[in-house]
């Protein structure tokens, strides 16, 4: 049983980009800039802007916090949202979700333009990638592809079945693993709450993605020997016994799954710290278009 | 064993626009206008886009077909694009693939606007159309899914296996119909050249969707009991005994399988015709919309 370290290869990532930055600034050529925008006080997405922007500056990258207060109106956020997309100094932004109820997420997601949208939650961009054109890939299914590809999981011909049919993670993983290419070409289920007798559906998958958020939801039982597993759930369980009051946990019962996988990504340091290394990824993607663009 | 008679169902849809358009024309409201762009000569392409320019006539919808020369310069469609796209008096649009070969078909299509591309292909539309929001859906896959709407045909935790994963139709019904909605619901498969073993994943579907354009692949010992049969197959097989030099089959051995399904299509009455019945019947919804837009 091989561990799929998304630690470890989400440190190889950000240290390759690295150098290709320090190359960049010898060179005098304008390094990366990622910007991101936080609306409210929220205490995990207060964790998550900040931690990408210390991550932009480790790796060499120019960063912007924008931080609006909770009572931004729709219009100011849709306001800067246009100041980022003209200002040709920013080669990528984030809106950091969930934004306050009185925002509407879909319109403002949607006034983000494509060509900067490292998140790859803009339709053109999800479009693009459905139809085998160059886009940007939301992070968290880049960073299981990125995965698969370094530890050269077989995905060719091999059956997949993802749980869950969300827009960030299990639609597009469902779509990317079908698609040709490297890490892919896999015959993908899709499936969902809905679904009728997951377990037997399971049991015949080569590999399974799981994305439902329920702790401990897959049982050794459902699994067959030799299964590659990606566990892209996170939850916080409370546990006061913790400093900080919680536990991450994924949706696989690890222990025992773990027996009869051939590979499995723990939780946490898994699919988790992969998201992150992608968005850098992305931003570096981004700037290098935007070089190509310019010099055209 | 149920036909699901395409011909009669593309014919009811076109009566019930024909009812909508007359009451516009009673009220003195625009109708809608479809445009074609024909570049070349190609026969088959001639007799689709005849036939949509026919069928718009027929139901009251204005029509203009654009017919360009072989010899039409990529710079000169995109201008003619363009006309198009700032034309007010234009709800929709298609331009007939394929296109010659000096021509970036992509780059054409990129150029559509999202607003009149009653296609369906822009990237816009397909990536909305994944993420659950207001598009337009490409007509063949549109079709498939009113067809299984009118029949009742139970989808919700039926597992649907789609073969095929082409950009019109294989990719689009597997991410519709494993979609939240009416005749979706499904746990989806979608498989492909890449795939192993196929007949043991179809004979576990309870619905089957074939895009694969090979005749009478799909054989009755690739099938269980009951199955829901639709046949997106249309090839002209060369036969000097028939007037036309030809006759079209699909993909499924109809004789055999006919005999196992609870539900088929038929090739040709079955898909085929319900793809322009929704060619219409986008056209009809972009004329909602751009009254709706215009009213507010």
């Amino acid at each position: 049983m091989e561990i799929l370290d998304g630690k470890k290869i989400s440190n190889d990532i950000k240290d390759e980009i690295t150098v290709v930055v320090s190359k960049m600034k010898e060179h005098g050529e304008k390094v990366p800039h990622l910007a991101a925008v936080l609306v409210g006080t929220d205490g995990a997405s207060l964790t998550y802007v900040g931690s990408k922007v210390r991550s932009c500056k480790k790796i060499g990258f120019e960063s912007t916090l924008i931080h609006l207060s909770e009572e931004t109106t729709e219009e100011e956020l849709l306001k800067q949202v246009d100041a980022l997309n003209t200002n040709p100094d920013i080669d990528g932004y984030i809106v950091q979700l969930p934004l306050p109820k009185h925002i509407d997420e879909q319109k403002v997601l949607m006034a983000v333009d494509p060509d900067k949208d490292v998140d790859g939650f803009h339709p053109t961009n999800f479009g693009k990638m459905a139809l085998d054109m160059e886009s940007f890939i939301p992070a968290t299914p880049f960073g299981i592809m990125e995965l698969l590809r370094r530890y050269d999981v077989e995905t060719e011909g091999m059956h997949t079945v993802v749980i869950g049919r969300s827009h960030i993670v299990g639609r597009p993983i469902s779509i990317l693993m079908s698609q040709k290419g490297k890490a892919a070409n896999s015959t993908v289920t899709i499936t969902h709450s809905r679904t009728k007798d997951l377990a037997s559906i399971t049991r015949n998958a080569d590999i399974i993605v799981s994305a439902l958020g329920v702790p401990d939801f897959l049982k050794a039982d459902m699994v067959k020997d030799g299964v590659v597993i990606i566990d892209v759930g996170i939850t916080r369980v409370p546990d006061e016994s913790r400093e900080k009051g919680y536990y991450i946990t994924g949706d696989v019962d690890f222990k025992d799954v773990s027996k009869k996988a051939s590979h499995i990504t723990p939780v946490p340091g898994g699919v988790g710290p992969m998201t992150i290394a992608m968005l850098l990824k992305n931003t570096l993607i981004a700037r290098a278009r935007h070089t190509a663009r310019n010099s055209s």
